[in-house]
């Protein structure tokens, strides 16, 4: 379908020029199409940034909303950062863009239920110790978690680094690993 | 001095609109010169970078060499740590622009001294714990410390940030507060 190929080229020279750097021009030369071909899918940079983030937005929607779903700050601390990890893996190259690009950021505000998601990530986790403490705590492991998907960790296995994610998450935060059903 | 109200400028710009999404010409309009005055001081976006990001290089540098002179892996990792909290604390948006800019993450791995810098920091704090574990936590510590610098934590002062960065980053480390030297 052409829509996703734009779409996935998209994110791969987003990965290597940051948003800013991509014109819809670069899209369609890497697809041998023509800016119109292009054009008649996305009429905007912004518009293709939208589908770009769309499922990633999905994803993370879907992962505080089933910790939010739980009784117990711990139980609802701990759903929210194996849900995060488990996005951040399978999302890899693009969490690393969206995480730090000063545009794209700025475009996501602009959104409503970006910085809507964000705080409720952030409560998630920063409710385990009230004050500052709690919320720098989380910020470190959120903002780690999608950002430390660097060059160095590229050779992890997707389980290997969820799983050395959810632990160091855990550790920052002071969350006890949960016991395992009976 | 001219040059250094560039350089001011355009650590702005970029923060706002990203290194990609920040022209010479941006940078003159704000500052209301012709864009010639700019290009009399700095003839690429390219060059302008390294201006801006060479105070921060040293900081770090300063900081490696520090952790690197002394003794013990938890000497070192605690230096390391404590070093990068001040420098993150003290260009606070500045590195939230570099930690996730891929553009300019692409231009400074061009330069050799930053995969160098990159490397020596995250074997300091590595080295606390062999294999993939000792890795992932210190790619998220670095990336969480550098990354962080969100909103969320704006309000809080200096000393309030670096001590809960410092605390946080030991939590996932697993490296114990040093004792109070008597």
């Amino acid at each position: 379908m052409t829509r996703q190929r734009i779409i996935d080229v998209a994110v791969r020279l987003f990965t290597r020029h940051s948003f800013a750097g991509t014109s819809l021009q670069m899209i369609a030369d890497d697809l041998g199409f023509t800016k119109a071909a292009v054009y008649h899918h996305f009429h905007t940079r912004e518009e293709l940034l939208n589908a770009v983030v769309e499922p990633l937005f999905a994803q993370v929607r879907a992962s505080i909303e089933q910790a939010e779903a739980l009784r117990g700050r711990n139980a609802r601390a701990e759903r929210m950062l194996t849900g995060f990890a488990d996005v951040a893996v399978r999302n890899r190259s693009l969490m690393a863009v969206l995480a730090g690009d000063a545009a794209v950021i700025q475009m996501l505000r602009a959104q409503p239920e970006f910085g809507d998601l964000i705080n409720r990530q952030i409560k998630l986790l920063a409710d385990l110790e009230p004050g500052p403490a709690g919320l720098v705590r989380a910020a470190v492991v959120l903002a780690g978690i999608a950002g430390a998907s660097q060059p160095i960790l590229l050779d992890f296995d997707d389980d290997t680094l969820r799983g050395h994610f959810i632990d160091t998450g855990r550790r920052a935060l002071g969350l006890r690993a949960p016991r395992p059903r009976p």
